[in-house]
């Protein structure tokens, strides 16, 4: 059962805040509940985030109840807008935004319900072609896991990340698949505990054996030997293989170099951003302080301190060993590599 | 105030695991209270932890009701026992057992009354002598300290981890003094927070420019030029300078190294461990898994994962820029500077 889903003309989804203490589910046909659910992470992950996109352009124009098509398209246009503004980095978000609106636009002249119907038929596809996007990565993945191996991931990038079986964790989820016996490690991911929430969560209803440590513990478990290669996600790829990604992930690749471990990033070929030379302009999302500075509540600093809380960082593709995409692995130079797939990557607005 | 003292025949001290919601005072005159305190981290830091063994042994001596002088020697060395049982990583906790041990056999045939006075008295001076060390420590250290510039630190190693101003954060206090226009970073240091709760604490109290960020975000500030200077505590260092301190020093001198950056260690004389040859063998305290899957009782993590909970890792000499200590800052190769020392530096047992 996939964690976002469109069902009856709503959209479904597993509500990730309230993980791991409790599995809850909400519908709803509201694109303003969807944003807001994406904005605060209970819809949450790069792929995840292109799905949920797709979803909430379909319910926006399913809300339109009026006949004049103009206004239909300005009402479309506010829904666009107001998706976009959910969260800035992920790519693959602004990708899927696209997308529908090339359907609307190279439709011509059509109806209403011919509209909403591509339109929902294009973001079952988005849907659809992730889960096919992680089966062939997971794939991919597998073929740099020896059996034995210990992995250690970060940030959640599972099948709660994505439409299908997740990327970095898809690959580790695929070679356990495959009976190779694989120890993983996952960082908990401060601030929002995405790793000892979500990732833990997924790795232990798969049954894959699974050790969750604090992020500053990382540097320990390399150095003890445990881990023999690290692989995460990642919101954006620049044109060089700069990466953007969770808030941890730049230092968990200078420790993985230190210790002589190969850094790898998985992510479906709409995470690329060839627009973007490299990563020093990739868009950085500061969250709220209160992130950082209160647990469920419960306050671990002294009010009113100063705070900064980037959400996500850019390792600079010299740290990265490969890039698992469903078009295969990309390895350095990696601005050649992503030069080649560019027809396959889709354009940017 | 100092947030541990001996009063009227009892220790007092500041419970930190309530800080920074409340600051509530203990005062016990039960070795067993204490004993427990310094397990579950109301009293914590190396230095403090030292003063607080000595105030242990003072208690456990005024306990003592009987007359037999040789029972009273085995009354003494179980309260001993006790209190090297709370924490086996810092030095100065067991430096701190032998001084009042030595005292205690250098006093030859003494009434019970006599040996209660010279141990108390001992107590009182590792006390007094830590405060002077902190001084001087923070005069030494602020000469790196040049006006203007961005300090990193970590956990702390501030006023509340001993008895005096402090040793890393003593020399951003002393800095700050100086009129020294810094800003500082402070890692809020999972799992316990000691970063955000007690550094963060300090640092609002003494004026000082002061921002809060997950362990994971040092290295997105490192890159950004914020940070000139990195200086934590440290819990033992062996001969070679190889320096145990709170998990998540490591990465952060690796980080340090990669960004160009100094790390400087700061502390006194008694966490150096000369009988110790390197890192390697340094005992590292694992603490219960809870810390890492329950935050204020709240779980973080799914129930009965496996996690990985080291309290301390060691950071190889290679990437330390000096030690700041009260006899002067020490530079690398180590191994001939703590030799030099040596004279100064207290036997183990």
């Amino acid at each position: 059962m996939p964690f976002i889903e469109w069902k009856d003309g709503q959209v479904r989804f597993l509500d990730q805040r309230r993980l791991p203490l409790e599995e809850v589910y909400i519908e709803t046909s509201d694109v303003r509940v969807l944003a807001e659910a994406m904005r605060t992470l209970q819809v949450r992950g790069a792929p995840a985030l292109g799905i949920a996109a797709g979803f909430g352009m379909a319910l926006g124009a399913l809300a339109y109840r009026g006949t004049d098509a103009a206004e239909f398209l300005r009402h479309l246009s506010m829904v666009d807008e107001l998706l976009s503004s959910t969260r800035p980095t992920a790519v693959n978000l602004f990708w899927a935004l696209r997308r529908i609106r090339k359907t609307v636009y190279q439709s011509g002249p059509a109806d209403i319900r011919t509209l909403r119907d591509r339109i929902l038929r294009e973001a079952l596809a988005i849907m659809e072609e992730d889960v096919e996007t992680c089966r062939v990565i997971g794939e991919h993945g597998s073929e740099i896991i020896s059996p034995g191996v210990g992995i250690m991931t970060y940030c959640n990038a599972g099948a709660l990340a994505t439409g299908g079986i997740g990327t970095a964790l898809g690959i580790i989820i695929q070679a356990h698949r495959e009976g190779k016996s694989i120890r993983v490690y996952a960082c908990e991911t401060r601030p929002l505990f995405q790793g000892a929430r979500l990732t833990m969560w997924e790795l232990a209803r798969a049954g894959v054996d699974a050790t969750l440590i604090t992020d500053n513990a990382a540097a320990t478990v390399m150095r003890q030997g445990k881990v023999q290669v690290v692989i995460t996600g990642a919101d954006r790829i620049a044109a060089n293989g700069d990466t953007a990604n969770k808030i941890g992930t730049y230092p968990l690749a200078v420790l993985a170099r230190q210790h002589r471990i190969p850094m790898y990033i998985a992510a479906p070929v709409s995470t690329f951003d060839p627009g973007l030379r490299d990563g020093s302009s990739s868009p950085i999302e500061e969250r709220s302080h209160t992130e950082v500075t209160d647990i469920a509540g419960i306050r671990v600093a002294p009010r009113d301190v100063a705070v900064f809380s980037p959400a996500f960082d850019v390792t600079p593709h010299q740290f990265i060993s490969g890039i698992i995409t469903e078009r295969g692995i990309l390895r350095p130079p990696f601005g050649k590599a992503i030069q080649r797939l560019m027809p396959d990557i889709p354009e940017r607005r």
